[in-house]
């Protein structure tokens, strides 16, 4: 597994020092691509002195006006989720995320691991942008994990899998084509939404719901990109039957 | 194994923040025998902030002046040491030190885990009151590892270890449905069939090819019933709306 091909994605954090302390764990673990979206912090004087030395990962970041931008080429979005929530997501402990990122980061694809907010975690909204959820099995009486804990962890798992080293498992698509990035899958889910208008669906609260189900399924199956476009080619043809 | 049993010892810790953030880490992973040796800070108020509310672990905290003070009750004693020593100790990775701490803490025996300082670890004098050695597997281009982060890793894997004896965690997916039938599933296809003819696709080579590729793409996805049940439902407007 290529420990470069994975971003550690961090969602509106708060504090400055978190986000030294989170690049100084990515640099012990060797990862390096760090992703801000909407920081409400910048990199100053207290993140250079947490980050103890990993200027590197530091001077690197790239700055996002959403999730979907960050994750945008990412063809394996894993998010982290303090809670046990009775949820209609792939949900994995740390081991078993690091070897489905395995699975994922074939050359020339990247993977994102996605960490929320220090009070209140990843929004559900966020978490739809998210192909499975990772949770650390933290004690239920003190669950509240230090953002750098928590990418320690996911770290550490991430670099146990990479030092393995083993051939990456086969691809079970048997013509190879290549997954489908987050945008296209995105794009795909966007126009199901639009046909379902067209359709007649309203655009409610039992809509939303209809589409959390929808995405979890479809998700599960990990569309490659041919299967993505044949789905939109689907979509494109009824639409213009319905609209003519 | 019993988490309670094992002691996180800290030799001269220097900064209070990380005797808290040591706390904090402990208590997430369901640890609480904190013991600190000759420490150079003291838990004051940095401490608390950083412990987040583990103030249980600080409490409790016990201070020894000798490192054989505060393991003379433990029967394995582990050593952390971010060296690779051509040592004469035992040296495990951090899963090797769960599993054999969990087999050293029998009821009524206690383990202790021991950190060095955050300037130069352990010196040797104090690796001889140790059993064996662990040693985290840090990027070698950037080890220096924060004393909670080092704390957080060894936590983890202790906590994962206990958790394997625990009774096994509740299913995430027990809201599940019962898996789509075979029936179902060619009830649906064959209505996607019926819309596909109704929006103009022709039922030619290409609509058997195209089919092949839709049925092998929701097959992966392992469908629950429910799902076979709303997939159909747009079906059903779509084809009104297309039919009307």
């Amino acid at each position: 597994m290529n420990l470069e091909a994975i971003s550690i994605v961090l969602v509106s954090t708060t504090h400055s020092g978190n986000i030294g302390a989170v690049a100084r764990a990515m640099a012990n673990m060797g990862l390096s691509r760090l992703a801000l979206v909407t920081p409400r912090a910048s990199i100053d004087e207290e993140a250079r002195a947490r980050a103890s030395g990993a200027d590197h990962v530091l001077d690197g970041a790239t700055v996002h006006a959403s999730l979907a931008d960050a994750v945008a080429d990412a063809v394996f979005v894993v998010g982290t989720s303090a809670r046990q929530r009775m949820s209609r997501w792939r949900e994995f402990d740390p081991p078993q995320a690091a070897d489905a990122i395995a699975g994922a980061t074939m050359p020339g694809h990247s993977a994102a691991v996605v960490f929320g907010r220090e009070s209140s975690g990843l929004s559900n909204a966020e978490l739809d942008r998210c192909d499975a959820l990772v949770s650390i099995p933290v004690d239920p009486a003190f669950p509240s994990l230090n953002l750098a804990a928590a990418v320690t962890v996911l770290g550490y798992e991430l670099r146990k899998r990479h030092l393995v080293d083993a051939p990456a498992p086969t691809d079970a698509h048997e013509d190879h084509a290549r997954p489908a990035t987050a945008a296209e899958r995105e794009r795909f889910f966007e126009h199901l939404v639009e046909v379902l208008g067209d359709a007649g669906f309203l655009r409610d609260h039992g809509q939303e719901k209809l589409m959390r189900k929808i995405r979890y399924l479809y998700t599960r199956a990990e569309p490659d990109s041919e299967e993505v476009a044949i789905l939109r080619g689907i979509l494109t043809m009824v639409q213009r039957k319905i609209r003519k």
